[in-house]
């Protein structure tokens, strides 16, 4: 018979990393705030539980994937939470983008109850948890670690191992965001002043991808940039502030001056102000072609 | 017979370009502040001139690529330059890196001369140029642009027009070097974090490059900051400095705030006030790690 996984958290990356759990031939007890989301999962033999510590078998498997920190601590505190009923020898796998201090005091809560933390967020868009082609960045107990491998390997492309703090691959998935936020700005200045000095963005767009930057990041970013084109949004806006925050949060814990990471705090925080938390985060871009006077689109 | 080009400026970058008009078939006379540079291209039947203003052919076309604008301005001027010897009909074909603002300058200076100034920054380095792997920004009077196709097609692999403005080409290759720095200092700001959270610089270099970031630039400049190796540069941190500062000139008068390049200035600054002018330009990544109470290498 085979193992049965839960599994907290069907949104956009959720529900496709839970499928492909599936195909890979586990049995699933799923839950989510919107129990409808379970319902392609439920029809492929999993089990939609009314309450998110329900998902929990004794010494079993938890895989989550939801909003933010505070969604993460709140089903994981209490007296019955999943984790106490997980209990020793369970195993959290933790996919959400959260605070590596977050994830730290998680794990250390965990170990009270018997339960290993294992951190695990991911690099991908919605369509590449479909696709299997996620990269998962994983942190934690080593036992665990290698417990869970299968699992891992069933909904990604590739794996990368950063030891035992379970805060470590917390700190390299911001680290990744970091470095998209500091190009989408570096974008948005470039064109801006190549506009502003008669030339076509998208012009000069074409050329940097064909030389400097022919690489699918500054392909799709510089793309949306370079047309102002936000909708529909890829990552929202809003959650680029959450990430910029986080690494803000953590630089400043580490002690790890980063100016970059703090203009990018004030550039974000400014989009939000114009109500752009919905479009695609890239429409931070907006807000650098109105400094230099330039009104898109109207 | 071939037709003869005048070059000005046989330096790493010159040197291979001269090289590669005089492989396509064209006669060359050479100038160079160091004489002995010409050396090889004389041995394979180019002439070596004592003055700069003695490579022009009167109509014909000159190439210069010197270190910076003052270079430049200082040999195009004069009642006996190498534009008055070209005189009405002549082709400059300008490929340093400049500010936009002097490319417009002197090419109102040359049309009274009645020669046609061509904008022809190029993005590559030494080895890139060597092998004719060089991409070419070319902007400026669109007949003379026109004539000169065939040389620039012989040391690039790729030509991208930028319309009738002077200053346009040397616009978009600012772009471009503003990018590149941009990353750089991002690059620093995340190994930074990484490290002081206990992780492996180039064990997270080497995951950002095969998930986010698998392009070639990432790949070279992830690698020397990770790896905190400077030397030998690729491009002087001191010629960084001067682009930055280019930058910042194209955006002052633009009116275009570009508070990445702001920043980016005061960490060049400090690099230079560290005497690290001769170190590759990536070398700005000590003063990141250092601001963050890391001492590197001692």
């Amino acid at each position: 018979m085979s193992e049965t996984i839960g599994m907290i958290g069907l949104g956009n990356m959720g529900l496709p990393i839970a499928e492909n759990i599936q195909h890979a031939g586990y049995s699933l007890k799923v839950y989510n705030r919107t129990a409808s989301k379970a319902a392609v999962l439920v029809a492929a033999g999993a089990k939609s539980v009314p309450a998110a510590a329900d998902v929990a078998t004794k010494g079993g498997i938890v895989v989550t994937m939801v909003s933010d920190d505070r969604a993460l601590e709140a089903i994981c505190s209490g007296p019955d939470s999943f984790v106490s009923r997980l209990g020793a020898g369970g195993v959290h796998i933790s996919m959400s983008t959260i605070a590596p201090a977050t994830a730290r005091k998680l794990a250390e809560q965990h170990e009270k109850a018997g339960v290993a933390y294992i951190a695990a967020p991911v690099f991908g868009r919605p369509e590449e948890a479909a696709a299997r082609q996620l990269a998962v960045c994983v942190s934690g107990p080593a036992a665990a670690r290698k417990r869970i491998a299968p699992i891992l390997a069933a909904v990604s492309r590739s794996i990368f191992e950063f030891g035992e703090d379970p805060g470590a691959a917390n700190v390299v998935k911001l680290c990744g965001n970091f470095l998209l936020a500091a190009a989408v700005e570096a974008l948005a200045e470039t064109f801006t002043l190549a506009e502003k000095n008669g030339i076509d963005r998208v012009h000069a767009f074409e050329m940097l991808i064909q030389t400097l930057f022919p690489c699918p990041i500054y392909q799709s970013y510089g793309k949306r940039i370079a047309e102002h084109t936000y909708e529909p949004p890829g990552f929202r806006l809003a959650l680029g502030l959450k990430d910029v925050n986080l690494v803000l949060q953590t630089a400043g814990e580490a002690q790890v001056p980063m100016p970059t990471a703090s203009l990018l705090r004030d550039r974000w925080l400014s989009a939000m102000a114009k109500k752009r938390e919905n479009l695609d985060w890239a429409a931070v871009a907006l807000g650098v072609s109105e400094d230099a006077g330039i009104r898109v689109g109207s």
